[in-house]
């Protein structure tokens, strides 16, 4: 069929066949499809949707455009991604604990855009961490140890890559079947047997109502049942940021306070609801306490902070940042951001506080942007704390005031403190299914 | 604004302003917007439309892409378009007809392509015939004669040539707004102050069916309203071929002989009709049943012959195949298409009438191809004509046998004789406003 004839019948509302996908995503990775007949069925799937089988389809070729693992393991092959947020820095506690666990966690990670972080640009905050393996060192490290922490090679999905790039100039991100292939079959192409999803929520999120969250959940899951890749969606809070911590190295120092069976509380909480979640996918557990007592005890023991300290090892990082943090990117200047007023901390709009760390270097507001490690937030309240007039709220770490003045201004539109306490939303939503 | 952002607020339903409209098809012409852009808010735009105002606002900005014609003339400038069907030779008579009433016709037309014939290729098969004047030229003859009958240039509207291109590939031909904007941008750079519109409706038409033709109609006359364009739209039956002959040189013939006040009833009846609208139009006449004696009476006492006759000379043509038809391509061999029963005739899908005469070679598939003026039909019954087994229903004239098995085979699908007289429509189906 002529590509303009898949793109009529999209545009007019009919499912397409796998044959169809097929050809037109084929054909476009291949280049004989130009970008403006994809960009046309891009914004036709935005209108018109696709079916969870549609979307699986479209998935699986995506997945097949290039290097895919095949990670044979003795561990169930587990992993997590999370939609994105400000302060994110679960993966680096949750993949070590949930290998701890007996999970196999076969971890691509991306970079950071925007007002979210990436867990990529936090694990090379690490001197020496490397985040490219070769697929022999991948599976070797995931047999041995139980995860490894990796980007996106050239050759892996892209497809996506190209996709992406093309939705992100065309207004065809916002779509939840475009969002669900472009998560999945990244997630099925680095071997993963089934994805526990942290979909945040809120004004730091992609989805900021839970409308949005919910219908993003349930596509996922959906596809995942079509893809035969079973996805457990968990909708999270991203109202303010998770921790205090927002930045790339201090993200890294309190990733490894909660691995010692410290950190911020509402840290440790997300991070055992989705390690035990992940638990129950692959099958090691049967009961959300008894997994979640599970993967308590290994961050209380020791067991997942020693798993984070051989993987730092295998993948050729500094291990001595685990004892001396101080050696991690940290030659920032400090100052305070303090309240005016007396009353209850309120976060506003989480986003700016990303936009306030980015300000700072923290982030990137174009992919080919570098970030500076050592800057970023430290959050000194919580929404719904009580707040005396002058006391500091956030503590900047600058770089030479680069960005200063435009941070501030994030943080006054991000934060207020009111004479009434904010309504506050709980950590974890819901679950889907 | 960022193109992604004009986009993104097409595709949430906003209405553009005309800075955004001028901003991205100014870009899109200059090349600074890519053509994936622009296709994906071409497709925003299929879903969801535009206002009379934004449609006005992208067709002035079409037309002024290009050079545009400002044609001061006593006359008054009344142009006609059709939409395109199987056999409309219209505009070869009612040109003429209409500068012999007294109006100024500055008609650009195009080529034909697919099932519809063009107006351009039918001229062209006149020996001479040049339908590339200067700008000068076109002034001055229109002043002079009052009409001149031309192709585009390169420097026209070049924007609906980009814009066409890509939405014939892309899936966003079938879009009023974008049909009412490529079609008046070329009418109002054409020159003319207000336009005829003859909106075909039927199965050898654009739009198939009533509420179709009548949103066309409606989008027209509305976009025409915010241009300051008085735009009247007549839609008519496309039913079945308009007179006898489907072709080149043989539609020319036809058209002579509707010039001399004979030819086919239906082919005088429709273009009195459209001829008078545009005296009405150009108001050189009030009155519908005036005006249409007025034409009528200029055909029949051979006044329109003797501008169709000075067009010709003006255009560097041969004339004396007024007189001697036989000058024009006829160099062709004719076989019958018969009828296979006793009945009523049927034309079931007119548009495959129009492929049976693209097959012998009276047609572009693809807009680079060249066509044979030669060959072509000539109906020899109409819809309703009772009809015996055996009887000559179509000659088909061909060279060489060339393409006459898939002729057959269009006719085949294109007519049934049937046993019970098939409802008639009638020609002029409907005014807007």
């Amino acid at each position: 069929m002529l590509p303009a004839e898949i793109i009529r019948k999209k545009r007019d509302g009919s499912i397409l066949s796998s044959g169809e996908i097929e050809e037109f995503i084929g054909g476009y990775v291949s280049g004989e499809i130009p970008d403006y007949q994809a960009s046309a069925l891009l914004m036709a799937i935005f209108f018109n949707g696709m079916t969870p089988e549609e979307t699986a389809i479209m998935t699986r070729t995506m997945m097949n455009s290039g290097r895919t693992y095949d990670l044979s393991s003795d561990r169930p092959l587990i992993d997590k991604h999370s939609t994105g947020g400000v302060g994110d820095k679960v993966s680096l506690i949750l993949a070590p604990l949930a290998a701890a666990c007996g999970l196999g966690v076969p971890m691509v990670s991306g970079r950071g855009l925007g007002h979210t972080g990436g867990t990529l640009d936090k694990l090379e905050s690490i001197p020496g961490f490397n985040v490219h393996l070769t697929p022999d060192e991948f599976k070797k490290q995931l047999t041995k140890l139980g995860v490894a922490m990796l980007g996106q090679s050239d050759d892996f999905v892209p497809a996506d890559k190209k996709m992406y790039a093309l939705r992100d100039v065309t207004g065809t991100v916002e779509c939840i079947p475009l969002l669900c292939s472009s998560i999945l079959s990244k997630k099925a192409a680095s071997g993963a047997r089934g994805v526990v999803m942290d979909v945040k929520c809120g004004s730091g999120a992609f989805m900021a109502d839970i409308e949005g969250a919910r219908a993003l959940a349930h596509g996922l899951t959906a596809t995942g049942k079509a893809l035969d890749l079973p996805v457990r969606a968990v909708i999270t809070d991203m109202s303010q940021p998770l921790g205090a911590a927002v930045g790339n190295a201090n993200e890294v120092i309190e990733s490894i306070d909660c691995l010692r069976g410290d950190g911020p509380a509402d840290l440790r909480e997300i991070t055992l609801e989705l390690t035990a979640e992940m638990l129950l996918l692959g099958e090691l557990e049967s009961d959300i306490s008894t997994a979640k007592e599970k993967a308590a005890a290994a961050l209380d023991d020791g067991k997942a902070l020693d798993i984070f300290r051989k993987m730092i090892e295998w993948q050729g990082g500094d291990v001595s940042i685990v004892d001396n943090p101080q050696r991690l990117p940290c030659d920032y200047e400090t100052v305070e951001f303090l309240s005016e007023s007396d009353g209850y901390m309120n976060v506003t709009n989480c986003r700016d506080i990303g936009l306030a760390a980015l300000a700072l270097g923290a982030g990137r507001r174009k992919s080919s942007d570098s970030i500076d490690p050592a800057v970023g937030l430290t959050m000194l309240a919580r929404a719904g704390d009580r707040i005396s007039k002058g006391q500091p709220l956030v503590n900047i770490h600058h770089r030479a005031g680069n960005g200063i003045e435009e941070c501030r201004s994030y943080l006054d539109s991000a934060l207020t403190v009111s004479t009434d306490p904010p309504l506050l939303q709980r950590l974890i939503i819901e679950k889907i299914p």
